[in-house]
């Protein structure tokens, strides 16, 4: 039986003029796009283009959810209520479910973005906030969250099928979670690095992290991210070496019957 | 047999810690709600709020979909691209459908807020845009436009089905058009002369234009400003007014089967 | 010798369509304004109006600087760098001066708002950023601060003359914070007790606590919420209180020589 | 006596995590820079960013005021009223000021930015509220505006000293106004095409417009893009064209007495 893994973008990061990333070259090396939803980036027109382009390369559509913050395009904690953090969930995935529906297809997943996917690590509250509005929305999505954190545990308790992510690029501390990005070594620069974090994540098999120690991370998606400089050459290398160790590279099984 | 109009009111239109109208007083006397989506109004807590009270008082829930601009409240024009108006449109309904789905609803209708209301009446390639949007989201929802106008027949065109609106409040021009806010007159601030002229357009008889000329204004559904200092009792009082002339106030025909 | 403190009102706090608070009503009782800058609060024509009216009430006029969140009224604390935390307020302060400066007039002061504030009374090199940011903007400006915390600590370090502020009708805690306004009892509702408050902060008593031990606060400045439904009562009752008490009314002691 | 021309270039374009344009690149071959304000583009930390580095520079620092819409870069037309274009004009001037002023420099001139720029190129009443905010804030700014329209001329009527734009890399029609963006031929592309533009300007020379006629021009200033591909290059090869032709670049006479 073949190993499958699951690969995962950040996508849709324009805003107006400005221009991050290169959805479309990423686009056929990876399975799933997590599409920003207009409150960390991401106006309308980039998001039904992000889709269009998402559809036509079979990639599996999900909201890439975040707190209201294009100026610090969503990596500064905000300490919103429980209320808030729902609302706002429910927002952005309705938003996004939008141009998905009008494309003739449907989202498949919710994954929170940059401080409130951090936030939503930690925080059970917070994390049963966002996974009971996606659930409110529609139960057959999946919800992303740091693999081993609160936000697959909310996910569960709400109902929801769940997927842990890990990260190619992205160093751990001894303790599953990620070294900060005011970290100088909080990502992996080196591509040969990373996708040997990559292929040992999707073997199973234990990654070194900071301070030398070995970590075992259950990882059902593994994140390529889209504003490295190199990011579709590191898609395109990673996506090869995957095929060439037998690991196939699929979105998760099949949404649930609606 | 019975006469039937429908009340609708804009509602929803608070944003964070500012309030504006009073939703809660006005629902009991109106058949439809157009909830403001986060463009000229109403953060996503609002929107929640608007959604549950309108379910609650069995109030048809819409789509107030509006150009992107807070600090003008909607109302300045802006030259925006078709591709930007159809892209808008569909963030909005979206949003504010997902509300309505995690309260077990669904929405009805879709009527463009303030400058957009008043660009599409006038152009048709604008009426189209957002007549498409709302068919690609959703072909059972109404689209609502002034009667008369570039709008409704944009929806006819795209394959939805329609409703005109007509105002009890505001002055009309000649040629069906509305008198501008920044005009005097524009708005009929007496609650009997809106009174007057909402039975008169519910009875389907002409109406004073200014000038002194009458005319005849097909209505579906009748606008009642949610943002009058006296909405609420301006709401009260035109309910019973139409009750006692015999006319029924409700929403249009249900939806048609999706 | 009298004795004299400052009354000051948050100010200015409309946006767009909607209103906060009445300026002009409150405008009498006070003797500086602290007025939004576009950030929680305060449109560029709001602004100028807010500025207008205290010129005309010869009220000190200073900037009321924020977290960029007009959604949560810069009420929700975000993680925000210490060199965004200088640069933002550069851009307010500079901007609120522009209106000053065309009504022929000048900024005393400048006051954190909300979270801002509440975050530069607890940490000292966010507090810097703001200090420092005021004086490369004017070192004649004075920086106003929880009474007793870190951010008068920091003018001081950077050169400012300071004000400590103490307010009238929040209830505070054995330390010498505010209590939440998350808990019941973080408000003196009651204009009464918060008129006694007001007075024994003014001739410099202790005041009660919660928990029923008593504090003394060095007040340079009182604070009227402007945002109370009676706002304009209360500053009305507490101007008359402390002038029956004996107590002057006025701006700190004049700009320093520019 | 040797001809002299103000080269300038639109800069501070980056928002948040985006960038735009090379603002370090272009300093050196510019003698004036307009720096967003916020509105169109630059949040405050690229503001004191791009007011640093045209200091270093020696480049004249300007605030380039914009319609308030960061999702469309201020291109789109919105109708703002003549005291929203006051009072927002003032709220820029003064934010960009305030930069200058802690770096220990000043603002030298204002330009309005794209829609704003067409708007008051054409509108006289919206140009007199830009030119009298400008004036109320420092009689001593230059306001730079399309050459030869309604914008010098309301900088004239409200006292201050105008500089007169042409564009080296933007087609004029025959009546002295820019083919608009949307026409295929609206942007000189051709560097060498663009650079003998901006030569025949310097010179006083004729240049020909869309049509085949000759078009004479007069030009205090000439604008290098910032947002072409190749700014940066295309902005040494305009310096060295000018230098090579005894051209010599510099802001226009200095500030008057303030």
């Amino acid at each position: 039986m073949t190993r499958t893994i699951d690969l995962n973008c950040d996508l849709g990061e324009s805003f107006g003029a400005w221009r991050m990333g290169d959805d479309e070259a990423v686009m056929p090396y990876i399975s799933s796009a997590n599409i920003a939803c207009g409150y960390h980036a991401g106006d309308p027109g980039t998001m039904r283009h992000a889709v269009a382009l998402a559809r036509r390369a079979n990639v599996a559509i999900g909201a890439h959810v975040s707190l209201p913050d294009l100026a610090g395009f969503g990596r500064r904690e905000m300490r919103v209520s429980i209320d808030e953090a729902h609302a706002m969930t429910l927002y952005q995935v309705g938003a996004l479910a939008a141009f998905a529906r009008a494309a003739g297809t449907r989202l498949t997943h919710v994954k929170p973005h940059g401080a409130l996917y951090n936030m939503a690590a930690r925080d059970a509250a917070l994390a049963d906030a966002i996974a009971q509005a996606v659930h409110a929305f529609d139960p057959a999505l999946r919800l992303v969250g740091l693999a081993g954190s609160e936000l697959p545990r909310a996910g569960e308790r709400a109902g929801l099928v769940v997927a842990h992510e890990a990260f190619a690029d992205r160093r751990y501390e001894a303790d599953g979670s990620l070294v900060s990005r005011r970290e100088a070594d909080a990502v992996i620069d080196d591509v040969g690095g990373a996708v040997a974090q990559a292929l040992a994540l999707a073997r199973g098999e234990a990654i070194a992290v900071r301070g030398g120690a070995w970590l075992q991370v259950h990882a059902d998606t593994i994140c390529v991210h889209g504003d490295r400089p190199d990011a579709a050459r590191f898609a395109q290398h990673l996506h090869r070496a995957l095929l060439d160790a037998g690991i196939a590279i699929a979105r998760p099984a099949g949404r649930r019957a609606a």
